[in-house]
């Protein structure tokens, strides 16, 4: 039964990655650049994206917004003036807790494709299943906060292995946690060696420059 | 094709409850009161089980220990001398972001059920799946940590819609947040009224006596 249910999900991710590289075809004859923005709940990619997305040089960016219900996210981002389509996983998706190739196709009619440079996918919280789906994107992104603890990258090894670059966010409670941050960087480089990572904290705005510059080197 | 994901996902869990009942009436014929205990990474389920288990007014506990890989929380709990066993869905379950009935019900010949008059399962870390598969429990807890924000009752319902008890953890960082107390409780009552919920810090030990008192009321 255990083969049964691994051959399921092989199939699965097969699927997943034929309708992930239309997509991305897609993506690319727009001459749009899509990164897929993933952490736990929580971890800060709503706010980082606030602070980075309305100033990058003039490259232009949109988000594509998963959640499983709601629009929170999105309404804060429209706030600062950049489009955003929201895409639920519990409207007709069963409330998956991530996104995959299928739903992002879905929601490419709605995307305004001509009118951006740059698309951040800000995915569903979650460290398991989003790391498993590509979504047509060119680069994978992760934010790790220090509250979740040095431990993440051996707990959830795929999510941080499956990653371009990891941003390790909230440094500005450092001093009041036991967080170590060399056991957690040990931990990063055991699990993905040579993984290029950057500190900040997207409440104060420390170190967030290096991530606006690498999204304007993305694009 | 909606629809039929839809369905298949219903199905399963029809089948999952089938389970979840025969797991239930394995754990009360030998007397186990069963908690599932949920969360998002990092919330400190593991933190607070350390706190709490060891000194249960004679009520004898044992964890069942559900991570995708690895034993790193088996480890911690093993050094306060509570029976352990580890569940992975890494191995032979598809890396599943959850547990589910039937793995519970694959871990039943391994706990000491006869040694134990409680069970915590710890479920994998995550907002999402783990609320949909019951398991077999006869109560569901789930930790909300302030750093992850008070909009986490809005963007994920079903979560805390689930439980009897929602316990709201690292209340020893509020000072150093934006966190904004009322406002999360607020949505919790929206989305669960009346859900009883008990403030704390798992990494001080405050608030943490009513946890320990409410597990020996339960058992």
């Amino acid at each position: 039964m255990h083969k049964t249910r691994v051959r399921v999900v092989e199939d699965a991710l097969d699927a997943n990655n034929t309708i992930a590289q239309a997509n991305r075809d897609d993506f690319d004859r727009a001459g749009v650049t899509v990164v897929n923005l993933m952490s736990a709940p929580g971890a800060g990619k709503t706010t980082l994206l606030e602070r980075v997305l309305s100033d990058l040089d003039g490259v232009r960016a949109g988000v594509l917004e998963g959640d499983v219900q709601g629009s929170l996210d999105a309404d804060r981002l429209a706030a600062v003036h950049v489009p955003v389509v929201q895409l639920n996983t519990g409207a007709g998706f069963g409330g998956e807790c991530h996104l995959d190739a299928n739903m992002v196709r879905s929601a490419i009619p709605a995307l305004p494709l001509g009118d951006i440079d740059l698309l951040v996918v800000e995915n569903v919280g979650n460290l398991v299943c989003p790391a498993e789906f590509r979504i047509g994107e060119n680069a994978r992104v992760m934010i790790s906060s220090v509250t979740e603890g040095e431990d993440k990258p051996l707990k959830y090894p795929l999510m941080f292995r499956a990653c371009e670059l990891v941003l390790i966010n909230k440094i500005d409670l450092l001093e009041h946690l036991d967080f170590d941050l060399e056991k957690f960087l040990y931990h990063l480089d055991a699990v993905h060696p040579g993984v290029p990572h950057m500190l900040m904290s997207a409440r104060t705005g420390e170190g967030v420059e290096a991530f606006r510059d690498w999204l304007v080197q993305a694009a």
